[in-house]
């Protein structure tokens, strides 16, 4: 029933060979792995706006959004060429933590792995809140749920995935191009109702008194805020092996039309933003304002909310390839503990899926599943992570010296100064709104990745084996405890006999009036194994026990002890109290002593 | 190191020729087990008042309060004369429950059982709550900590009794005698002031309106409420067996003691409440306000609040001899688990105390330590037992005949229906404050109760041994999962070479490239055994192996098989996730299997 269950969850199981044929073509990537970075337009004006209102409406309707989001853009495009070098260079993936650790060397591989780890929790986090934000946009009774909307949409998302990522593939790839369609008709639409009708949105009217002046800081904290429109982009490079052959290529080119794409609806929406003369509210996002006041509240202003959600979730997944792939290459590498680099029965890494999906949840938890207070832990470590990829392949490429490799040093080397840059900027900017955590965080996670190695190493020199290595047979002493004598307990000594010469039954005598007649049932059922009794003057199970097993392991150097303990396996889960207690006291005391096998042999009860 | 914090706070162990030493004096017995009845003047009149204030303060000031105290010391005449007889027929204690077992039949005997168990727990839940009520009277800042105060005399009574009941006699017992002379100076010096001062309370100039009028429901509701000043009665006649010999006749003496102070004071305390005009107050108790007007703000009022204090924490330790005990008893007869009739090495029931905090404190929790709430809940059990418990008495007496059964059958027949009529009157009148809760309760522990019986009945049967049955050896076949070859396998493959000759190393070859490698190191290290290697095209671990446990259990019908799973114990806490993940999968899926015997053997990590 168990097992139908599964199937029904999570589809049939899919064998090894088939590994080849979950492949992705182009048109199928794109969605899956670009949606993170073309989702982010969703919210990363919005974003900035919000930090701009600080210094008034006033400020936050000036150009310096459009000027900001511009900045931004040519940062992605520096990154964005950058990582088309990345992915033809390491066509295996793994990403930031491969090309840092084989270039630079494993610290910076173990630094850069911990942010990609943050960052992909981050994104699903993040988008799975914009998505219920979006939501809510449009229907804004949900608002009192949104907890709850979140974890559910992380609820389903984790589902799939443990089905398997083909199925993913066609059921998001649909949504991806309805948003996109649907983003580029608002753009289009929406710039030119505002040039010819003077559109503008109901916000426009409300007027937020300055808190701060405007500041240098203050653009740049703006310019922070923005730097999420471009988590997502090494998506891409992260996962060049679940492309169709030819990988690299396929990849690239995937990489160019995300970021071309990605930069057109970012600066359309900032515009836009500008131009109508929107406010972020508590429960309507910019996007939605802005598409309410194009298209008014029609069907097509709820298809793009849709679209918007729908995108949103595809994000989330998109980490949901990159997460699980990353656990399992620094598993192999012996820095995660080794149940996430097992590919489960789906062809998919189900703990990694799992482990993700958990940790997501939390932060939805803690942040109340609240957008703008989770973006400020966004964007550093994604940009620590560019900054050590792009390091590396410097590195790469001074190392192996190709054709042409002192454009791709100067390309790459531009690449990792910007965003290493960028990278102090974010962490300054955004450091009280919640960038301090991923501040501490990164290096605990270092540390904890080093010492599981540090394990793992020192586990694998202890089990070597040298060729003397032989093993030889012991003497066993078989102890069987005998609380009683009864039928229950008759499998427990048939098993013991099979097992040594040297059998034994012990009797902890807590209640010394009933030894006489234990005794005689003895020589009648005992099949003349012999019986001890060990004294207990204080009613202990226990220590008349372990001193007797004391002595046991005195008699003899190369003897093993193994203590029987009769169980009793009843019919019904309640009755599982009212049996067996001494049983399991008596073995978890014996967990602690060495050189003694505790074994249960069950007896059935019938009814 | 755990051994010695045990003998920090539970004392030494004591061997059982001791337990007869630890048997109690009636100058320590009064003031052990007498204490939950002589206690209950610190809330019954007080529960009266506030019952009757629904009909205003003009009513609530009328003698009514009086006389309906004046029948409670009539029902408590007829109770206590009625258990004297008791006590005298049941040496061995077990109260209630023995008495309505033997007399009327297993189905009495647990109804008396369940209502007894409910009384005990109620009787630590209602004392404790009235002991923070009347500490915070003295202290009223302490009134925001009430549930903490109350949980936390739980755990102290609970570790002064799994240390052993003789300390806590000697401890308890100056507090009781306290209690006594300082209530009697009370009611003393109270009366002579309101005869010659016309001595009252601030609270007499508080007025209430009426809420209802004055009707005989009400009246029986005061009734109702006073009659927790009588529930403690029974604890002398179950604790027989702790008296110094003769015991029956020192447990009489005792209780008709203990019958002549309660009703003594009880009537003293109401008279003053009614004289000075009183009202309960949230953070002042009545015997505090009165005491307060009595002595002012002295030493001697202090005294009185902490000797209140105590006896009240004495009271509920009362349930602490009790409760273990009846629930051995009815451990001995198989309706509760067995673990509850074990003594413990300190000669007390320590699981039965252990239930007994549990269940009280979960009350204390539920109910918020609110004494007025938890008292609609007491009463009933405890007259639920009186009543079986005479009924008991009177077929006891016709039964055996001895010299005057007439009148033995007279006085326990009046009582029997005396409290039979209350039990009716505190089910009805309090139904909808709480009663209701032990109305289902009752029936429901009832039943448990019996199906605990049924199980253990039907498991004997099972267990019993005719004189045909023996035990034969049975053929073993051993089974090593051989995950991969290296030192952490070679304990568990020494240990398999001792248990049979029939010994076969299993291999699910979830990664098919290493299958070869692992073939030619068995060939090394493998001592000649068979090493079988399983194909398992989905990667799965348990699925090939549950197939050829199938197949190897057909091989012969005398076979049982032994499963060994090499286990690694590492030297730290966290290390243990990183280990042992996949072993400990196969064991849960093999907990499910027959005539399987599943041994880890451990290979100890060094650093």
């Amino acid at each position: 029933m168990l097992t139908q269950l599964r199937r029904l969850l999570f589809g049939s199981p899919l064998p090894t060979w088939r590994a080849i044929h979950e492949r992705l073509p182009k048109v199928l990537a794109l969605p899956i792995l670009a949606s993170d970075a073309l989702s982010s337009v969703a919210y990363a004006s919005e974003e900035m706006l919000l930090i701009l209102l600080v210094a008034g409406t006033a400020i936050a309707r000036s150009p310096i959004l459009v000027y900001a989001s511009g900045a931004i853009v040519i940062l992605l495009a520096i990154v964005a060429t950058s990582y088309r070098q990345t992915v033809q260079a390491y066509p295996s993936g793994g990403g930031a933590y491969t090309v840092a650790k084989e270039n630079l060397g494993i610290h910076y591989g173990l630094t850069a792995g911990a942010s990609l780890m943050i960052g992909y929790v981050l994104t699903v986090a993040v988008s799975i809140a914009a998505g219920v934000a979006a939501l809510i946009s449009a229907f804004p009774e949900l608002a009192e749920y949104r907890v709850s909307l979140a974890l559910g949409g992380i609820g389903i998302i984790t589902l799939g995935n443990l089905r398997g990522v083909r199925e993913s593939g066609l059921l998001f790839a649909l949504p991806t191009y309805v948003f996109l369609f649907s983003a580029f008709a608002l753009i289009v639409v929406g710039i030119y109702r505002v040039h010819t009708a003077g559109l503008i949105v109901r916000s426009a009217s409300v007027a937020v008194p300055a808190v701060e002046g405007l500041t240098l800081f203050l653009v740049l904290r703006t310019f922070s805020g923005g730097c999420v429109a471009m988590t997502g982009t090494e998506a891409i490079s992260n996962a060049v092996p679940t492309f169709r052959p030819p990988e690299s290529r396929n990849a690239a080119t995937t990489l160019a039309w995300m970021a071309a794409i990605l930069g057109t609806m970012f600066m359309g929406i900032s515009y836009l933003a500008w131009r109508t003369g929107v406010v972020p509210l508590e429960h309507e996002t910019v996007v939605s304002q802005i598409a309410r006041a194009t298209f008014g509240n029609t069907w097509f202003y709820l298809l793009i909310q849709f679209a918007t959600v729908l995108i949103l979730v595809l994000a989330a997944n998109t980490s949901y390839a990159g997460f699980p792939w990353l656990a399992s290459v620094m598993a192999r590498d012996r820095f995660l503990p080794r149940q996430l680099y097992n590919l489960g029965d789906k062809l998919v890494y189900s703990n990694g899926i799992l482990l993700l999906s958990l940790l997501a949840g939390f932060l939805v938890v803690v942040f109340r599943g609240d957008t703008h207070r989770l973006i400020p832990l966004y964007a550093v470590g994604v940009f620590l992570s560019f900054t050590l990829s792009q390091s590396g392949m410097v590195k790469h490429f001074i190392r192996t010296k190709a054709p042409g490799w002192r454009r791709s040093v100067a390309i790459s080397g531009i690449g990792a100064m910007t965003t290493g840059v960028v990278t102090l900027v974010l962490a300054v900017a955004r450091f009280v709104e919640g960038a301090w955590i991923v501040v501490l965080l990164i290096p605990l996670i270092w540390v904890v990745l080093w010492r599981i190695h540090a394990h793992y190493i020192m586990v694998g020199n202890q089990l070597r084996l040298t060729p003397e290595d032989r093993f030889e047979p012991l003497r066993n002493t078989v102890l069987v405890l005998l609380p009683s004598i009864h039928k229950g307990v008759m499998p427990a000594l048939e098993y013991a006999t099979t097992l040594s010469s040297d059998v034994r039954a012990i009797h902890v005598e807590t209640e010394p009036d009933i030894t006489p007649l234990l005794e005689e049932r003895w020589e009648q059922y005992g099949g003349g194994l012999p019986l001890v009794i060990l004294e207990s003057p204080y009613r202990s199970l226990l220590k008349p026990l372990l001193e007797y097993l004391d002595e046991a392991r005195q008699e003899r150097s190369d003897r093993v002890i193994t203590v029987i303990i009769p169980e009793f396996v009843p019919v019904k889960w309640w009755q599982k109290i009212l049996h067996n207690q001494s049983g399991l006291a008596v073995k978890i005391a014996l967990l602690f002593q060495r050189d003694i096998v505790v074994t249960n042999v069950r007896y059935y009860l019938q009814e």
